[in-house]
């Protein structure tokens, strides 16, 4: 039986999503918990791999089992299992043709900037910090030339594994929220350091680094190097996935940061 | 000289704001940074002791030093000292009769409730958590009752030290924001655990436990026993301390969360 999972972490204390050897990972913790109530080994696959300091809202899953549980019987024995800054959120039955990565349509992601002289405090570990003054303004100027159906090669880790460096980004603002800014952007998917290289462009244009074309030529010049430097994980979420109605996937929520 | 100055810290790793032996203080951790840039002991006086695992987004202190530094170097300084999870956001020199817990003119709290089924993952310890529904009107309907100056005998914690009972609640609102219940709420003082105690109330009033008029009945009471339920520690946040203007201490910015 195939059953999808909603996740939900804090990637402060993991060495990312993907199980490896000696390292502590998200993966490894839900696959940990779900084996345990399953009581067979889990192999679990996700909708999008996060970095290591990368957190989720509404990070989606799917793992095959014999067990019979009710999906809420799931959800409330995992978390019991996971450690405390990982919470499976929601369990459901969304057929055998699921696939947590190749029938979502969409995903999206948040990235969070502390925009303040003094360093975070509360937040530490969850925001990226800029202490010098970002225009909000110019960052969604900057962002705008990077709405469509682009090749975002520019804006590619070198370790990045996608056949194709083409992606259409279909929402990007930013916003300001007291000493916070933050970037939401939407996509039919993302290449690896996609965001963070997006925004480390965005914060260089706010701040005058830049004017706000620069990440048009940035984009056209399809060559990382011309890009700037790659903002921190910390401010990073994985905010949802989308998928088609008939599989039953829930949304998410209105994020709260 | 007196500097005054503004602390945001996230409360899960200490035993409280009040320096104690053998276990980690915020106050504690600021008196040894602020010590290590003065170069010679500081002693620290804030508006608002906070209990173990409750939260600050805008604490304000105030401490004497022979030291000549500009305002902006206790920032810088002082940020360097402290650990990552408590930072100082402001300095300045409020005038010597300025006083951080006397001269304080109002103060103010949010409690925040995670409502849903499954319990928190990124926000552990940095929330309260009710699985129940809670209605946030009929929440609102209890708090309105509390508004006004009033005996709080009844949400008072037996260890309460304050010489009076009667506080005067100027402000007390509920609302949600997706699934989560913010409750704000300023007042010229409060007592011991009584931001925890209304927030018990008001949480069995928005599961139907008990109607809205019940949270007239336990204030009216002046009996602790007639209360709930203290509402748990890491939902809690100092929001904001008041002064007169003439001291120049900065308000808060609008808390994120």
């Amino acid at each position: 039986m195939r059953i999808a999972a909603v996740v939900e972490y804090c990637g402060l204390a993991y060495a990312g999503w993907q199980r490896q050897d000696g390292a502590p990972t998200v993966q490894g913790m839900v696959e940990g918990a779900l084996s345990a109530v399953a009581d067979h080994p889990v192999t679990v696959h996700c909708a999008g791999r996060t970095d290591a300091g990368v957190h989720a809202l509404h990070q989606v899953i799917h793992f095959d089992t014999e067990a019979e549980r009710p999906p809420r019987g799931w959800m409330l024995g995992c978390n019991v299992h996971l450690p405390p800054d990982i919470s499976l959120l929601w369990a459901g039955l969304p057929g055998e043709d699921f696939h947590a990565r190749y029938s979502a349509t969409g995903r999206s992601y948040r990235y969070v900037i502390l925009n303040r002289s003094a360093r975070p405090g509360l937040l530490r570990g969850r925001v990226a910090w800029e202490c010098r003054p970002l225009d909000e303004r110019r960052m969604a100027e900057a962002g705008a030339f990077l709405v469509g159906r682009h090749d975002f090669s520019a804006f590619r880790a070198r370790e990045c594994q996608a056949k194709s460096p083409v992606r259409e980004v279909r929402r990007l603002e930013v916003r300001r929220s007291s000493d916070m800014i933050i970037l939401d952007i939407e996509a039919d998917g993302f290449l690896h350091h996609m965001v963070r290289n997006i925004a480390g462009v965005l914060m260089a244009a706010g701040m005058g680094k830049a004017p706000p074309e620069w990440a048009r030529e940035v984009l056209e010049s399809r060559d990382r190097a011309a890009g700037g430097v790659t903002a921190p994980a910390e401010g990073l979420y994985l905010a949802g996935i989308t998928y088609p109605p008939r599989f039953g996937i829930p949304g998410p929520q209105a994020p709260v940061l």
